[in-house]
């Protein structure tokens, strides 16, 4: 089937800045950003980001965030949380979340791969959670349903999340980079596909796109650990974040993809550092994923948000016992909610 | 991960002849079959079957089968279902069933493909249905498993089911095929997943592997369509097999993988021919999978023949009322099951 059209004006980009200077993270990726408007956010330890001309990109600094949240909902937006102050102002459909030690990858045939097509082509055309394709998602150019494919599925389900995958440097653990000094991913798997119904996966917010309309506010920051920084091997939030609005997809019948749209990644930090540090989410994952897998929610939640209220509740009833970082990450998800529906009341008024 | 060795003595390879000269098709899978044994079953229709020189082969005619399973149920393996006599006269640990109109299909680098040993690699090496891997399988060379994957949940299943896939003629239905002449698959994806618990796929029967120890009695010929014949798009027999045998797998904590190896297929029939006939297929397809995936076996199903008798008993219970051809399956499951024990008792004694 053919590709979807992507109009400038449904696309957000958002990218939370790391480091002072831009201009080469932007210049490699201007033939693919230069028509889509940016919301950058700066890691409040920056003195300043400097951005090329050229771009429609609104910096948001530490002063715009105290004004859009107040200054106590501040903390939440600093380190790799600040994407989610991005999610939160965004009034755009689509949003596309990049970290900036990406580069455009490449295609096997040497082409640059534009993310933002291939993001808003996963989600625009329908997913199909409840039967698996073996030739991957059927919406796909040169791609279609296989025999025995039930024809009732094949109308499929909205698509509200397509994750990216990376090349080079992958999303490995600290222990397995520690390992795997020199593993890099060279493989360029040219698929995507839906994450079947309950299936549970690991989500990164490296290079990951949503319906904002449909699965906004479960895209939200929540569960971080104690002395959680800014190597990515160590954060949680995003992992915890992907259970959610997979469990959020499967109970409103909206389709996770997984696969292409692929992004190079550059070296970053160092994974001996990261494990001398307490490596509590390996932990923690033991007893979240057979949480989530095992979560049913009412029939009363008919939106996303009722959908997280839900789930915090069971978070704080089924695991909050075993960890206070889950009755933590409960309060935060509710009050995730409460702030996505005062900011939104206010864009849009 | 690097790939697992593959022993001459571990692998049956089955192929049902539908051409009496097997020559170009053997000498074309020279490189890849010539080490191993190969079980040819001789559809019934043909006079003989010419093999080339140089392959520890054994053609099976009409009168063998009889001898082995009787005459009353010799006519079980007609047509395309001639492979499942090689899976019951198998003494192997792995079976590979190959169509006689697929040639070996070329990576992306020009290296012809190994179904054997990458089907076999696939098997040897763990699964992992219980969470997804979003960098595909992670037991493939090159891969791991992507941060956020429990730990507890990375040594995995045994897999005992390796499902590969088609380059130029792809398993579409007679629908797809008649609306789209023209459209050939020449996407090399190449990678490898386990396919999550209780996700249900269309499985082919054109180039499939299998641990015969483990789910050999739940490889079956069951579900035969009035007047289903020597056309692929009009079989349903292989697609129920495969969610008998997901079905199992699911219950037994054993995993399916789909993906690589790739065959080339070549043209083969006329869909439009297919699409004049009744399409039954189809309609029973909108039963039968919301019947597998609400399917649940019970504590005391431990083999893979207790769990096909069980499913065969709840086939006829919830399905029988809706189709005569479900009750005939059901019966076929229980004689399959009879068939393979008796089988399984005379090649071993």
């Amino acid at each position: 089937m053919s590709r979807a059209i992507v109009n400038d004006n449904e696309v957000d980009i958002v990218i939370g800045a790391f480091r002072s200077d831009l201009t080469s993270f932007l210049e490699e990726w201007r033939p693919v950003f230069s028509r889509f408007h940016l919301i950058i956010v700066k890691d409040p330890d920056l003195k300043e980001v400097k951005i090329p001309e050229g771009f429609d990109a609104r910096v948001y600094t530490e002063s715009d965030i105290v004004k859009v949240v107040g200054s106590s909902n501040a903390a939440l937006f600093s380190g790799y949380s600040s994407r989610y102050f991005g999610y939160l102002v965004s009034n755009k459909k689509y949003v596309i979340s990049i970290d900036d030690d990406c580069s455009p990858a490449k295609t096997k045939n040497g082409d640059l791969v534009d993310i933002v097509s291939e993001h808003v082509n996963n989600l625009k055309t329908p997913a199909t959670p409840f039967f698996f394709n073996t030739l991957y998602d059927p919406y796909q150019k040169g791609s279609d349903f296989v025999r025995g494919y039930p024809f009732s599925l094949r109308s499929g389900v909205p698509c509200a999340v397509s994750c990216g995958l990376w090349l080079n440097l992958a999303d490995y653990d600290a222990p397995t980079q520690a390992l795997k000094p020199d593993m890099r991913n060279s493989r360029y798997v040219d698929a995507v596909l839906t994450v079947p119904l309950k299936s549970m996966l690991p989500v990164s917010g490296v290079n990951i796109a949503f319906d904002r309309e449909l699965v906004g506010p479960a895209m939200l920051p929540a569960l971080k650990l104690l002395k959680e920084g800014k190597v990515r091997w160590e954060t949680m939030e995003d992992i915890w974040c992907g259970l959610v609005v997979k469990t959020v997809c499967d109970h409103l019948k909206f389709g996770v993809k997984s696969g292409i749209p692929y992004v190079w990644r550059n070296e970053k930090g160092s994974a001996i550092d990261s494990l001398k540090k307490e490596w509590e989410g390996v932990k923690l994952m033991e007893n979240v994923v057979p949480f989530f897998e095992s979560l049913t929610l009412s029939p009363s939640a008919v939106t996303a948000e009722d959908c997280v209220v839900e789930i915090a509740a069971a978070v704080k009833e089924r695991l909050g016992s075993s960890h206070s970082v889950f009755v933590t990450a409960a309060d935060s998800m509710v009050g995730w909610v409460k702030l996505w529906k005062s900011v939104r009341s206010q864009v849009s008024s």
